[in-house]
């Protein structure tokens, strides 16, 4: 069976963001991206950092180490990155899991298509702004849409769009206008995924989540939209594993 | 036409709450209330101190303030009281809404039936919990669960439960026993609605948020829910109008 990179598993716990925010879930997260966002919250997933930390997993041994955690008090998986698009593998975890009746969500940029995408209960799209200095392929993520849609998986499907200034604000825009039918989310960046106290980025979180309502509210060519900050940072800050 | 007695229209704002929560949005709210809760927010739209400031409007009006308000920056409309399924007369609104591509949410208590349920958009049942002083009629709120299963909008429905303490949390879970079917909402109760300043209030609800999250992760019998802070009154406080 084909081996799951995995540097993180924990939960339960809320899913801070997007399409399912609040949703009791627990996390798996994969090592490994082709993106190097500069103001990525985990760049342990990319810089080899944690690189000693990387257990390659088995599809059964995820699910064994999930049930051991999280008992049976859960019925949804969040797989996370890095970017699990990267991973083949993902097929039999997302196989196991819908066997045993847990839902699973999945994120990633939109730079890689997978056959399983079709199989993802939440799927979240995050192509990165242009703050994160990364460039979209949009010939890959157009492909990408358009497979969702033949396989009628498009009400499954969110765009998620973190914004940390005007110039992200446009891209986000451009993204709405280029794919009107799909839900779309736009979040709040943090400016500093290092900052300690828990007390000072929430309110520098709520500050900078009261500016983009106040764009986004203005701005008739973002109507059908969701605004959210990241709900796990307002709790918890910066900590990992939480 | 038969008109609405409104309290407040206000918008484009965010939907703090619930199954949409963080959708661009105009609120209408309507006067009138069969419960009076312990620790309702909204007292004025009952206990006669705004009795003064009540608008008989037909929808047409409605929707009038409604685009001198919000313009083209909005196409989606809450409406919330008060309980505004005491109101025949909301049909005639979302009618006129629906006529100009604007989606409608409405909240209630789930107290009364209205035919005009089954066109609601995006549907929140928030029966209350012990802490707010309130009786649930069961047989009322499994014939509207009943109702709206029969005109298949059960995609298009939540529950919503305010968790004060323990036996709130009690009642949330034969809730969801008694529904499983739903999407279900944990929604953290605001323990001072008439506290003014907005840092303490954020402070005090991310406490309290963190509370409803450990009680719900550790609870097998509430899996399949979402938990969520009122995220308006984190970024505004107590204040109305936004």
């Amino acid at each position: 069976m084909n081996k799951v990179p995995v540097l993180e598993i924990f939960g339960p716990t809320i899913q801070g963001e997007g399409m399912v925010v609040g949703r009791k879930t627990m996390f798996v997260r994969t090592a490994g991206c082709d993106y190097s966002c500069a103001w990525c919250d985990s760049k342990f997933t990319w810089d080899g950092s944690a690189k000693e930390d990387i257990n390659m997993m088995t599809a059964d041994s995820v699910f064994q180490r999930l049930k051991e955690l999280g008992d049976n008090q859960f019925d949804h998986v969040t797989i996370s990155g890095g970017n699990p698009a990267l991973l083949k593998s993902i097929d039999g975890l997302i196989e196991i899991l819908h066997a045993n009746e847990i839902e699973v969500a999945l994120e990633t940029q939109g730079s890689r298509w997978q056959d399983w995408f079709v199989k993802i209960d939440d799927l979240t799209i995050s192509p990165k702004p242009p703050s994160s200095k990364m460039k979209t392929d949009w010939s890959v993520l157009d492909d990408i849409f358009e497979q969702l849609k033949e396989h009628q998986r498009l009400n499954h499907t969110s765009l998620k769009i973190v914004v940390f200034d005007q110039e992200d604000l446009h891209f986000a825009e451009e993204l709405h206008q280029r794919y009107p039918a799909i839900a779309f989310y736009l979040q709040v960046g943090n400016e500093d995924v290092e900052e300690a106290g828990t007390d000072q980025i929430a309110s520098r979180l709520l500050n900078s989540y009261q500016w983009l309502i106040d764009q986004v509210m203005s701005n008739g060519r973002l109507n059908r939209v969701h605004v959210l900050p990241q709900l796990h940072t307002l709790v918890w800050g910066n900590k990992r594993g939480v």
